[in-house]
């Protein structure tokens, strides 16, 4: 039944379904051009909290029960859950997720986890083990900002090169059947170029992003003009740049197809976001707003979606090392 | 083919087996009882690195190395790996492993990221999406009291109930065949009762456990007989004898059963290491090790293997929270 291709791409014989979505994003990213097509914004980031690592669980919590409200299930009714954020030791999603009394797997790959929980999640699914799988993942600026970079009180003045963490959450429901289907998953391999600029995070995941998506084209014997769309999250304006012009020089020309969660989410010039946005929170409720709308209308009959992520911390930085990088891929078929 | 049983428990019908599996310990492990079964064992817990990060990410690597040199293949032989450690950004996996190119899925469940890590990989074997896995675990001494608790240079003064975190790691191969078998994974849920004691790990763990361990009794109809050992990692003296009284009143008498690695891997008392060992590498190391060595004596015929986890950071803790913790168990058998 369950099939590879190549070194890295597992084929979905069974081809599961999400069969739902829900996205929740901050303040200032609904007042990006995609304000209008998230499930719920905040006013406030603190969203009644009291601390700003509350608030990213709550995003977590409630966009899971939104989920699967929107799917017309409960609780119960879902197998396995495979989540995580960028936070120290995820704990996004372990207090978001605790009172959900749901077999959960935790995962960690800075912003590349949300297509790796899809994929784990697909699979499991794919081979029978689940019957229904919720994924989820967070980043929320505040919580960020004070772990990988400063105190926001700080007022720190940002690179060119840098990206704006994202609040939000996407929250995905995977299961069999028609619809909007998962045909292939193609695992990433950890890449290491030298770039060493915590400040430059699309720089150093193009490479990676670049190596998945080649990969997947070979196993799967298909190029670009097999896909409407070629999206990734989040290299951001300075990584996607790098990342086309790195693949156009494989001989794969994906300009016309490619876009970026991180450019999507934010007027890049009217918010002052410098490079775009960024964080597991990007890729997942864009994903689960514009994309699965794109995907219900018949706009997107077949895509690929591809998280990147940047596998550093802030000791190893502080330690002179350099930045390795992630990107996990998986082929998404619209509905006929 | 694949299948579930209850609510938590994946039933592998194929029971992929471990075909080999590494172990590395530090200098105060190599001097306690399971000092002579490592398979490395080192005299300076730094090996020759700078820093003490590295050296655990030097942990994960060596191990990986050496296990798949055990089962006398090549790196490009692997096609999958589940890793993971407690350091924030689990970069003991990232920067260990970096270089070996092969397609990874990272993992956070604290502790019982060992198990994960093998549930996750057994899975995927079973489902017939990998040929062979590779899992690691990883945890250091230096690097964790410093991130979690207090600059080693301090000096500070241990409560009674506080373990001691191992270094050491241990990398398993998991494929299809016969030996060493993995039959089920139970995967946990997230439980927190409200232990807010940094310094009681055990505590907190200890109804995680139980729940696992009765959960995978139901959904597999077995009973404490039916096992040759229960095998905890890591509650250490406090948490295992909590787990033992809990599970024993819900009807289910553990105790001539059970073992604890945080127990095994130090003398207690001669080693000053309160309520014994924890850490990612300690059920990892000592799985991989004395307990490959029994099931390949034949001495034990059938066992489960749980891991704990205890999910916080300290941010958290700070914040007022209680502790959350998960157990993921499998269940392994014996050479026949």
């Amino acid at each position: 039944m369950a099939s590879r291709k190549g070194k890295q791409t597992f084929i979905l014989d069974s081809k599961p379904q999400i069969s739902a979505a829900a996205s929740i994003a901050g303040k200032k990213e609904s007042e990006g051009p995609l304000g209008r097509v998230f499930d719920v914004t905040l006013e406030d980031d603190m969203w009644g909290e009291n601390t700003w690592e509350k608030s990213e669980s709550k995003l977590q919590r409630e966009a899971v029960r939104l989920a699967i409200e929107k799917r017309g299930v409960r609780e119960s009714d879902i197998d396995c859950m495979f989540a995580g954020d960028l936070l120290n030791q995820c704990v996004g999603a372990h207090y978001g997720l605790k009172d959900m009394r749901i077999p959960f797997f935790g995962l960690y790959g800075a912003c590349s986890t949300f297509c790796e929980s899809m994929a784990l999640a697909a699979m499991m699914v794919d081979a029978g083990f689940c019957r229904r799988s919720v994924c989820v993942t967070s980043s929320h600026f505040c919580s960020a900002e004070k772990q990988f970079r400063m105190p926001l009180d700080y007022g720190g003045q940002r690179t060119p090169t840098s990206q704006w963490t994202v609040t939000g959450t996407g929250a995905a429901i995977i299961e069999p059947g028609e619809g909007i289907n998962i045909s292939s998953v193609t695992a990433g391999r950890i890449l290491d170029m030298g770039i060493s600029d915590a400040n430059n995070m699309g720089a150093a995941m193009a490479p990676a992003a670049k190596d998945t998506l080649m990969c997947l084209f070979n196993d799967t014997g298909t190029a670009p003009e097999d896909y409407d769309l070629i999206l990734t999250g989040d290299l951001g304006v300075v990584g996607s740049e790098l990342f086309r012009d790195m693949t156009s020089r494989e001989g794969k020309d994906i300009y016309s197809r490619h876009e970026d969660c991180g450019c999507m989410i934010f007027d890049i010039k009217g918010q002052d976001v410098h490079a775009g946005g960024s964080g597991c929170g990007c890729i997942a409720s864009v994903f689960s707003s514009e994309i699965m709308n794109r995907l219900k209308q018949g706009r997107i009959k077949k895509m690929i979606l591809m998280a990147t992520g940047a596998l550093m911390n802030t000791q190893a930085l502080y330690q002179g090392e350099s930045i390795p990088s992630i990107a996990h891929a998986i082929v998404i078929e619209g509905s006929k």
